[in-house]
């Protein structure tokens, strides 16, 4: 997969897509090119926080499955991407091994919980932003493997990137999907997409100025 | 499956096995036959409580992931059954689909509560503790679903609790020896597994006994 693309997530589209990646991912902003230079530089380091990221994304959804137990079709959408998220953890794990990385705690950027935190507070709309948040994280989890693929050297972890890159897009369009059961009309779900969408793009900036968990740290949200 | 057996889990063990089923699954204590009858007396009840108790297997383990990010091995074990815990409660959401049965909350028994708080505070013997208690949960799940194959009328669901047996001997096997990593040496496992065997009977009779959850509940381990 490596080479094939020289734009940020061009690859999801498949053969002929032609939309934009942003229109496609709902991102205002584009990573800033500081990053992929930050993040190659310090390949071991977003690796273990990727593993810890596909942990953190079966780990929120499994809590959804307690908060919600009788939202309907929420579990049987949602428990299969909690699979997919713990197999994605392993093929990182796995990957770090044989590398001669062993998995540490990191302290993670504060990009997902400010996220999640801007979800209107009333149900419906806490499941219905909690979900569109959720879409917006894999978004940006998707677009910047995408950037990773382009720009890493080592053969073996751009392909592992780009083996993630699909499924990130298809959780991205599950989460809007299933937000959508829960929003009173599209009208909603494109409203708080698009509002939620602008304060992901300025946590990122304020993230990508601000203070980092601990000093020189890269992370897959930083 | 159904009918092929008149003793509890004694499927377990193949074709030609002859061990016990409480050796092998180091419990040691039957469970009561008034518990079978009201189980089938109370069948979705008891489908619903297992939905609910593959989803929180599947959590317990999600949160041992963080709890333990560098414990040498547990990732890789443990993610696969977090996977396949999920698997499980799709599994039996489909069936209570299939019967027309909506998943709702229930009040849990408080049995796995109570069996986890028994675990040494101090680590290792803490991460030792909890791998063996969630092994005896896995046991008392998998005696349990092997009396509802061979008590329960309803053919498809005889066929579900048929299918979950043998993960959940599987799973038992898998959590003691994970234990054995973290323990000084075999003897203490021998000895933990033993002691915490005797709590998790005692605390089933309490619990057979005490008041339920909520008035006339049955729960797989109740």
């Amino acid at each position: 997969m490596r080479g094939d693309h020289t734009h940020g997530a061009a690859g999801l589209h498949g053969p002929g897509g032609s939309a934009s990646p942003s229109i496609v991912l709902h991102l205002v902003a584009p990573t800033a090119p500081a990053w992929v230079t930050q993040a190659t530089a310090h390949l071991d380091e977003v690796l273990i926080d990727l593993a810890h990221c596909e942990k953190k994304a079966a780990s929120t959804i499994v809590s959804l499955l307690f908060r919600y137990p009788e939202a309907p079709g929420l579990a049987a959408t949602l428990s299969p991407i909690a699979r997919e998220e713990l197999e994605h953890f392993e093929e990182v794990l796995a990957h770090l091994a044989r590398r001669g990385t062993p998995l540490r705690h990191l302290v993670p950027a504060p990009y997902a919980k400010a996220l999640l935190a801007a979800a209107r507070p009333a149900e419906p709309g806490r499941l219905v932003d909690t979900l569109l948040c959720l879409a917006l994280i894999e978004a940006r989890s998707c677009e910047r493997m995408q950037l990773l693929v382009d720009a890493v050297d080592d053969r073996d972890t751009a392909a592992l990137y780009g083996r993630l890159v699909a499924s990130e897009a298809r959780h991205h369009t599950t989460y809007v999907t299933l937000a959508g059961r829960f929003a009173t009309d599209e009208a909603e779900v494109s409203a708080r997409l698009a509002g939620l969408a602008r304060h992901e793009a300025t946590l990122l900036a304020t993230v990508a100025t601000g203070p980092p968990p601990v000093p020189g740290a890269v992370r897959m949200h930083s």
